[in-house]
């Protein structure tokens, strides 16, 4: 990874009843100690002052427009304020405050792409909360693959096609099917699917990790990976075709290989993203070895974002329970990947 | 756990074309510096001796019965022979070893029974070589609970059921499908068949490890454990009728849980054994964290059976690149529960 870049990162505010304002704060607080690079929020300054009296953390908060942003991180948390005050508190969701998460959302995005921040770190939202102020996307990487339609389309002229990523210290997986029931991920995992996700990851961790030839390993659905179909047809049906498009491609891809024995040190040091078929596949090993500092990214946008990988955790909202270590490695991972490009 | 059995472990011989042999040398040689309880093999005395002068193993062998192991074990490692000799070298499958395989296994469990050996230790066999031959088995688990028929029954009356556990250093998972491809567990994975294997997994756990009251936790099938419904509903309707089965009979269970946060060091210090619902749910999260040390252990069995949790390695049988850590941690473990009996 190439050094940070010069322009802040921008950090969406997240559900204001949730675990974001107190990681945001907490990360703000350790910039010197972890080395962070200047970001500010896109979002409701109050929350966040108030979030840090309950907290009783000492973060001064300074209203700043984005270009702003590098000359007062040093002695406060920026906030380019989007002037919609919001009205959860820790714990209590209330549903007026969808529009205010997702404005903040849209702001930051837009942000990066007239050129005042360098990427997009995501603090967690409520999925269902927005669903009941009438949100329209399957989730948070859908919305912001629609947002992605904002920018110029593909070198190829085809769609931005968002594909998550889990990264952690010595590990990045890639769930092929992701957020559906395991019996129809079974159904849905196609050759074309494969291969549209290889495609991305091998291109990405190029463009945003500078690897300059991506080595992929894509585990098999079946246990064992099928065991040469006497447990399941899918590595040899639809598997083993994309592999072997891919590698036409030039692309180094190896597999399907059992998925079991694909994460421990000697094997995860053989290779720089594993793709799997479900999504428990993928998340289990990342999150097992590196909880605290797994870091969502999603490859196939036109930006770089990056997401702690947790969620709202309403119940410990305001309580000082929360570990910035997600959000904290989302920050720096954002950094590298947008000074690579 | 309790002290070690007086008893020797009962070592079957596994696939001569494997790395059994290999990492069964390997393990004696190192009995005083892992401080390893007496076992003995039963099998072929000239194969080990074969193996070892390949290797360039000092490994004394001695052919001896059942009852002398605990007097030559310091000085040669001892072998019941069955006077089969085996043909196989390694990564040279013969299928005419398939029948002193068989035995081998026959004979470990029949010391067990007679009161001969403690515990049964399983080397590695090669499925396929065994079906050529006629082996009518769908696996080696499948072959010892046939074995098991030659036990008196089960104190209810029922009959005996093999249900396998993975355990490494701190972690113990329970797959409740096994191997069968993923559609299908999907679709096999009945109330019947958690409530079975979670009273198993519970009995054991007292029984075989000393816990007097184990703490079960149960993975979801789906993503998010289905997320109430939006990504599958067998939580619901299937694996949440078990749970409250299981509760109502007095077993500490919790569940169903989201399979990706449920293996990290924190969330796996709160039970005793996850069961999950997929082969790869329940080994993924051990082999990542303990590849070399983890242990396949075999409850619901009326004798104590464990075995390395890796499989024949044709291609480094002989070579001096096994690794016996496994197979350690397996004779160790079956003596660990066999004292606790």
């Amino acid at each position: 990874m190439r050094p940070y870049p010069s322009l802040p990162l921008a950090l969406t505010m997240g559900e204001p009843a949730g675990i974001g304002p107190d990681v945001t704060l907490m990360a703000w607080a350790a910039r010197s100690a972890e080395r962070l690079p200047p970001f500010h929020v896109v979002g409701d300054a109050d929350l966040l002052a108030r979030r840090a009296s309950r907290l009783g953390l000492a973060v001064p908060i300074a209203r700043v427009s984005a270009g702003e942003t590098g000359g007062v991180f040093a002695d406060a948390l920026p906030v380019v304020d989007l002037g919609q005050p919001v009205i959860g508190e820790p714990g209590r969701l209330d549903p007026r405050d969808a529009a205010a998460v997702v404005a903040s959302i849209e702001g930051a995005v837009e942000e990066v792409r007239i050129g005042l921040a360098s990427a997009v770190v995501t603090n967690p939202i409520h999925k269902h909360a927005l669903y009941q102020a009438g949100f329209g996307h399957p989730g948070h990487t859908e919305f912001l693959g629609d947002l992605a339609g904002r920018f110029a389309v593909p070198a190829d002229g085809s769609a931005w096609r968002p594909v998550m990523m889990l990264a952690g210290p010595d590990l990045r997986t890639v769930p092929i099917t992701v957020h559906v029931a395991l019996a129809r991920a079974c159904a849905e995992l196609g050759e074309e699917r494969i291969v549209a996700a290889a495609r991305i990851v091998a291109e990405d961790l190029t463009r945003r990790f500078g690897i300059a030839r991506p080595r992929l390993v894509i585990a098999g659905l079946n246990p064992h990976a099928g065991e040469d179909g006497a447990m399941g047809r899918e590595e040899i049906d639809v598997m083993q075709p994309a592999i072997e498009r891919l590698r036409s491609e030039g692309i180094d891809v190896r597999g399907p290989l059992p998925a079991d024995t694909l994460f421990h040190a000697r094997a995860r040091a053989t290779y720089d993203a594993a793709l799997c078929p479900t999504h428990d596949q993928a998340l289990i090993p990342v999150k097992t070895i590196a909880f605290d500092e797994t870091v969502n990214v999603t490859l196939g946008l036109p930006f770089v974002r990056t997401s702690p990988d947790h969620g709202t955790a309403l119940d410990i909202a305001g309580s000082g329970k929360a570990h910035p270590g997600s959000l904290i490695a989302a920050i720096r991972m954002a950094a590298a990947m947008s000074g690579a490009a």
